[in-house]
């Protein structure tokens, strides 16, 4: 499946999925020693703070060339800016908000996105009283200009809120018309070759896993 | 982490995180199943379903139980219907959202929700432009009586839609009032005891995930 593909070339050092998805938690973490003025940081006083081991987080970060010296620990600010440019975060990553619901709506709303790189340039949708408001100074459009508008813009990143019904089909208009990236919350599967990569976020799924631990604790 | 944890007792068959997190999709591919009339299913048939290997399916499914029988593969209805047991899906989950702007109301009007037992009975905020409103039927309260409705009503989950500096405070407060599951959607990691169940949805980490794969492609 895309999602358990790191999307290398063969050939080039392979990144497990695991460690790819605790990225973004480190970056998350050193963002807020930075604010707090911390300046540098060793693996097991990060480790602590992250309720994770030491060796993990040396692990991890050797994957990438390590960036720790020896009695002294991580520069925050280097190591900040670094993981920033390992995730991509240095570059700009436009992206498109299919359906523009109050999910639809809620991303293009969240506050982190500037911040990162992430410059939402249209949500689209079918509903007439959506098409023609804007979300935070971005515009909704018709989604019968999806074609045309892929067409005349860098779109890195496609979101798909739309129902599990017309997900499939715009997902796959999405990527016939080039987009590479799909951020998928519909309840629902794509099969695409492995250069079109899917990152699910599957919100019904993620609540079953909690009512789950729920009642397995209490049986 | 309470998320690495099953929150099973000692002495019970833990049950990997891993499997759990699949859980939940096995029930969605059993339901659509069951929506296509399909009588009964391969371990095989729904491993190229579901893009994964038949000997994980059986595998997984043996943690509780197995339900195949040699030579016949799966009856789908009766499989879907112990998934929902096993998921708890067919209690009633009481729910509470805390925030009630774009993605709580997302929340409140996921379609999925009512047909698993799970019943969103209200919705939380600080806006005196969101109090009062209704969402699919449900209420918008002020926050201020936050304490009197959890006394009052039977809370399973608490769904956290806040920014990043106002959700420990409220999911400390939750906690304090005896509710033992967060569905937390921000940007920041709790520290509870044990027997409080968070499921994370982080979901900047989820698209930094994404950037890095789009990013590492291109190198």
């Amino acid at each position: 499946m895309a999602e358990n593909s790191t999307g290398r070339q063969a050939g080039e050092k392979a990144i497990s999925s695991a460690v790819i998805k605790r990225l973004p938690r480190y970056y998350r973490y050193l963002g807020d020693l930075l604010k707090n003025n911390v300046v540098r940081i060793s693996s097991k006083q990060l480790s602590q703070r992250m309720n994770v081991t030491a060796s993990q987080i040396r692990q991890d970060l050797n994957n990438f060339g390590g960036f720790g010296q020896q009695g002294y620990g991580y520069n925050v600010e280097h190591l900040y800016n670094e993981m920033g440019k390992i995730l991509g975060l240095d570059k700009t990553n436009n992206i498109i908000i299919l359906g523009a619901g109050n999910l639809g709506q809620a991303l293009a709303n969240n506050q982190d996105f500037d911040s990162n790189g992430f410059h939402i340039i249209g949500l689209f949708d079918v509903n007439p009283k959506l098409i023609g408001m804007t979300v935070k100074g971005v515009e909704v459009y018709d989604i019968d200009i999806l074609e045309d508008f892929v067409k005349e813009h860098d779109v890195a990143i496609a979101a798909l809120t739309l129902p599990k019904s017309k997900a499939p089909k715009v997902a796959e208009q999405l990527v016939s018309l080039g987009v590479k990236a799909l951020w998928n919350f519909a309840p629902v599967d794509f099969d695409f070759p492995e250069d079109v990569l899917v990152e699910n976020v599957h919100l019904s799924e993620s609540i079953m896993t909690l009512s789950y631990r729920i009642h397995s604790q209490n049986e």
